[in-house]
């Protein structure tokens, strides 16, 4: 059965749902999206994702689309629409078409924003087996643009980043700016050492991940220790453990990285638990 | 009178050229482009246009559209459908649309690249006033990713930049790393001091532009000097004179950098030479 899907406004069948040929994000790469999970029927973190795509809007000086105070209802309503139990809804906002191409900004007052919703459908998403078997990464030059703290759909690199890992045998990529991690492809890098985790602060080098906050919040609730500042790839070699969190995989145990074996290539204690931990509060949360 | 366009095989009236919201151009940002001038109802630097588009595919693995060899054909027939005597032809290859969102790459055998061409008509072209006022720029960070020698839609920066640049009074933005001079937004930066044409040398910290490759023969067949390395903001602001050039602005005279007007603040005899030379030929080898 055919998705139904949303774009400006109207509910389509994913076959029809298109957008010019002048729309920013085709030509320029000049759109935002967020990705949130949905558990049980549920929406995961939903204010949190919700308040990065305002941040992000603001900071490319991107209109609000005009149903942004309905997307909450627009989110439910596809999730009702497509059945879905665990997966993910993809939303972007796109700076909109002016019919023609320049790199000038449209006028706002003239050219809307366009904003396209789309479900995807992941039974098993939160009893993932890489949860249990843990993922092996390789490291990668960080070679994009210096805004990652913005959530555009600049994600060319990140893709050649995945499509490296899967020749070199294994699932994700961890980028490295002069000589430090500064995240995976798609989520955010941690280690653990000695019961501390470790993940790189703030800044305008990574994803101001939602999980991430979570993740760490949670970890401080429960009386663990969390130091946040750069690692590299030897110390992460030499960790007791290593993960990544992002929205769609929550936390996924690191057992291999750039063919070195963690521990004893087991996922750890300390991101077992802390997967239990994020999925027991974030299904208390969701709405 | 409503645009035809090229979508996919397809002359459609511009309203109606659409993509998929799964168009991996749309979602990622994973798409080249070229953007060759008219100039008399004929293609100038098609050759080279083409020459470098087939490297940002094989650069990306990405697959050649089918009509790879008829895009000759193609670009000939915008020009006719749309009476273009003056203007621009843009073509873009996106990696296609495997309808839905994944940053592993769909399997080329199924996923069939999309290919979007549209003509911008721009009577007067040759004989912009910007030719004989020159240009004002400013200088900004260059944030890019690290691979501009491959012509992707990745241009959020660079458009910011022309904002960045009009808030400014100015005309354009030229971006500036670890001290040097990479390039324009849309652009290769030049400067001329005793006679000598100075540019930054190629490597992926800029594009290896079509215009650039032409005009620096035109003046070493003219027995100018040239000599490629990259240059600093003060070492431009204190050079004789200083200019672009692109596809569309063919050489452009820079008259002020950073507030600081260069030589009499009207364009100099080189860059006015040079655009001379570059119309004059390109005319003769249009096809």
């Amino acid at each position: 059965m055919s998705r139904t899907v949303y774009v400006n406004g109207e509910y389509l069948p994913e076959e029809d749902a298109k957008v010019s040929i002048f729309d920013r994000s085709f030509l320029m790469a000049d759109g935002v999206y967020e990705v949130t999970s949905v558990l049980g029927g549920k929406l995961i973190d939903f204010d949190g994702h919700l308040a990065r795509l305002e941040r992000s809007l603001a900071e490319l000086d991107m209109a609000k689309p005009e149903a942004f105070d309905d997307l909450l209802a627009i989110h439910r309503k596809l999730v009702e629409l497509n059945g879905i139990d665990e997966g993910m809804i993809y939303l972007q906002v796109s700076r909109g078409s002016a019919g023609d191409r320049d790199f000038v900004f449209p006028d706002p007052e003239v050219v809307k924003p366009t904003l396209v919703l789309f479900t995807q459908s992941k039974p098993g998403l939160a009893d993932s087996p890489a949860a249990k078997t843990g993922i092996k990464v390789i490291s990668i030059d960080d070679i994009r643009w210096g805004r990652r703290d913005i959530k555009t759909v600049q994600l060319l690199y990140p893709s050649m980043g995945k499509m490296m890992a899967k020749k070199a045998g294994c699932d994700d990529a961890w980028l490295v700016e002069d000589g430090f991690v500064t995240e995976g492809t798609s989520n955010n890098a941690y280690i653990v050492k000695g019961n501390k985790i470790i993940t790189r602060h703030l800044s305008n080098d990574i994803l101001h991940g939602i999980t991430r906050a979570a993740v760490l919040r949670f970890a401080r609730e429960a009386q663990m220790e969390v130091e946040e500042r750069a690692f590299t790839i030897e110390e992460a070699q030499a960790a007791d453990e290593a993960f990544i969190t992002s929205a769609s995989t929550f936390v996924f145990p690191v057992v291999e990285i750039d063919g070195v074996q963690l521990g004893n290539g087991a996922p750890g204690p300390v991101a077992t638990r802390l997967r239990d931990i994020y999925l027991d509060e974030s299904l208390k949360s969701a709405i």
